[in-house]
This record gives C-alpha cells, structure tokens and sequence, in this order.
C-alpha cells in the first residue's frame, strides 16, 4: 500500500484484496491525508487477528508520533508493526525480495517527501520445451539455461541460448510521485516506466498556486511523463476546487495523451 | 457530535450539516472507532480556515494522546482546540447553555465509559396575544408573564397566567448509550427520554460474549427502554458477524416495538 489517509481500510475492504496479502505500507510524507488511516487500518488488522509483521516505511518521525497511540489503543495486538525510517534527499532502496524492488524517488513539498520506483527484476527465460526434448538437454543444466547460458552437447555443441528458450516478459516498473512542486530531476530516474502516477493538484492556470504549495500542475504533470517516456500516466491528488476534473485530464492529454484521471478504487492491469 | 469515529469528516459532509454549525464533540471513551476520526476532522477544519474553539470532551487521556499529533500535524491553525476531560463514575453535567444542558451517564465498558444525556431547558410559554391586548398588559410584562406569572391589571384584578399564555412543547431529552455491558442502573436516570440510543453489539444467543466484552444484546438494550419508558429506541453498534442486522431488530421489537435500527446517515425528528 502506498499512503494511508483517513478511510484507508474502508477502502481497501471494498477493493475485495485479502487483507493478508498487506505486509509493507510505504508513506510518502508526514501530512495528515497520507497517513491517519494507519492506526485505524493496524487496530483492525488486530481485531482480526492478524500474525504476519507489518512494516511501514517512512521518512523520519512516524514511529515517535505514532508509537504512544499504538501502546494505548493497540495494545496485546496479535502482530507486530515494524517502522523503518529513510532519509529523503537521495533514491535509496527501501524494500527488496526476489521479485521487486522498492526505491524511493526524491521529492520536494512543503516537509521531507520521497515518492516510490517499484521494479520488477528481470524474470529467467522461459525454456523451449520441444528444443530441450531434440538436444536432451539434462534436468540439472535448465536452471543456467533460464538465465541465459548456452547449452554444450557431449559432443561439444554449443547450442546457443537464444535457440532454447523464450525471453521472458519485461520487467515492469510503476513510480508514485506525490506531492511535490513540478521537478524535472526525477525525469531520469523514471525514465520509461510502464504507468507513473503523478499529483496534478491543479490546473495551469493556478501554477503560482503550485508553485506557492509544493504542488504541480496538470501541465507540468504530463510534461514530466512526456519527458521520461512513460508509458501511461495517472494524475490524481485533486484540489477539492475542482468539481470537475475533466478540466484537468484535458490540459495533461493535451500534452501526455495516454493520461487518465484517478479514481476510488481504480484499477489498471499491467 | 457524540463519538467520532475514523471517516466522521466524511460522514459529516455527507449529512449536509454545516461544519461551522459542530462546536463540541462528546466522546463516549478511548476506544479508536470513537475517536480516530478527530484528528482527521481537526486537520479539515483548519484547511476550511475554521475561527470559532472546537470544544472536545471526553474521559482522562484524550488530550495526552492527541495533543502530539496535533502539534505536529495541524501546526499553525486559524482556530483552537479546547480538551475538556469528565470523570466518569458519577453524573455531571459537562455542557450547559440557554437550552440544552448535557449530563454524563455512567457505564461499564472495559474502560472507563460514559454516555450522554441530552436535556433541553423548558422553554417560556407562548404568550395568547389575544388576550393581552384585551387585558392591555403593557410590554414589560411580557417577559414574566412567559415565565408563569399572572398579571395584575391597575384596577387590582389578578388575571392567571393560564388566560394569558399556552405551554410551549415539552423540553425533549435523547439518551446516547454506547458502549456498555447491560447496566440496569442506568433506568432512573434515562426514564421517559424522548429518544435512546443504546448499543446492540450482540443477539441474545451471544449472552455470554457481550458479557465477556462488556457489551449488550439486543433484549437487553430493549429491556432497558421498556423498563425506562422510553418514547423511542434506536439500537447499533452491532457486530460485523451479523450481516442481516434484521435479527437484532426482531429480538428488540419483540419486547420494546418502538425500535428501529441505526444506519448511516439516519435522520430522525423529534
């Protein structure tokens, strides 16, 4: 989960995900609409009797806030909650395990804010069945084989790997940029990636307002997508000012075509 | 605003009331659904560039726990919130105006707990203007002829007060009652209410558990409002194991009629 404002665990409820599968919750910053739905989210996850650790990520100061409210309307919880902590000025990889990797993207707000690269690392190829069966390729190779060497026969063939297996699907890649003033500087790092959601409080017209808040515009959220090369971009973080938000998908597809407005409970398919 | 738990700002829109019309919130006890709304609403309030004290009361802690967060996450806000702290053992009054006077109603919950006792002040009596001008009672009579006097004309005749004036409508009272083990000591002090809202955590055939969780059973609730005489009772809180909430009504209308179920969003006149 990425952020957790208020309702939080309501919503994930009506998402229908099992609440099992939640083990890492990362925050982008210490503002109130992107973190007062934990404690409601870790009581519950208690009630119900939850044993696998949750660990949250976080820039510096939640576990201080929140640790007393935790020991007093938390207490013998079933679980435990884990904080880890990360400084915000440099990418840094926060969370890694077999298929992912979490990196966090420096931000610029009015307090210390990091959005979240999640990357997929490369999958082995897939082997080509029939061609393993004609070169009797033995079990044990297949492993060097799904990550990319050349198979020699015992006659001292080399059947190169391209002819034995199938390159896997491309790793994908999702960035979460929310809130920030418009900053070019992270172009770079989410150069590419297969959907970046990026805040598009408001519209052009209120850039000094942006500007002012630490927040982007439509316009300058679809730049930073055309810039990087993304391959679709979400905008979202809405300004309550706007009743309408199809001012603002216009001004970003005006720009980023592939833009589409964030909703409640939207979901894409990688 | 009795209780405030997580969403409450939402729920709060949703009603179509004011936000500048709340200006105490009564919380029941520290429990996170009571009260994991606040910080929420607080923070809200204060981006809406609320003025007028936000007046909170509640059992001992409140302001401990909260106080932090506050300071932290709603720095620099246009208005104050003020902490009120009851005791909960005895009942006392913690609100009184021109109209309404808000009296703690001692419960037993698994921890210290109390519900609230909404009491309007009788209000003057209509003044018959018929009669007064027939009796030519100069204005400033007026004021305690309202109040029950009678009027004595120059000629020295005592006119009584019921020729001059009807009764305004009864002072209506409504009784919040959440979250409790079934306490029957609490009749005489909510006798003949208007309105009660009691928990109904569980049917009576989980007697043992509402026991064991210091809660009530939906009998139980009813058979307080029949043995208080109250005029109407609402029952809630239920647990989320009863997905068709209308077993709970049934076993409460069986025994008080008047019942009906609290919803979101419910509106009720008295």
């Amino acid at each position: 989960m990425i952020d957790c404002g208020e309702g939080a665990q309501m919503q994930l409820r009506k998402s229908r995900l099992k609440f099992s599968r939640l083990n890492h919750i990362f925050i982008s910053h210490l503002h109130g609409d992107h973190c007062f739905g934990l404690l409601g989210l870790i009581s519950t996850f208690g009630l119900l009797g939850r044993t696998a650790e949750l660990h949250i990520h976080s820039p510096k100061g939640l576990e201080e806030l929140f640790s007393p409210l935790l020991a007093f309307f938390c207490k013998n919880m079933s679980y435990r909650v884990v904080f880890h902590e990360f400084a915000t000025k440099e990418p840094s990889v926060i969370y890694e395990d077999r298929s992912v990797a979490v990196t966090t993207i420096p931000l610029q707000h009015r307090i210390p804010c990091c959005g979240f690269l999640f990357a997929e690392k490369p999958r082995p190829n897939h082997i080509i069945r029939e061609m393993i069966d004609f070169y009797q390729v033995p079990v044990y190779e297949l492993n060097r084989i799904k990550n990319g060497e050349d198979f020699v026969t015992p006659e001292g063939d080399v059947i190169a790997n391209s002819r034995l297996t199938r390159p896997s699907a491309p790793p994908r890649r999702y960035a979460y940029c929310s809130d920030t003033i418009y900053r070019k500087e992270i172009v770079q790092q989410i150069s590419g990636v297969d959907l970046l959601f990026h805040e598009a409080t408001f519209a052009q017209t209120e850039s000094a307002r942006a500007k002012e808040t630490f927040h982007t515009t439509a316009a300058q959220a679809a730049q930073i997508a055309l810039d990087a090369e993304v391959k679709q971009l979400v905008i979202g973080h809405f300004s309550a000012r706007y009743e309408n938000e199809q001012v603002l998908l216009d001004e970003a597809a005006a720009i980023f075509p592939s833009t589409i407005l964030a909703k409640e409970n939207l979901c894409i398919n990688l």
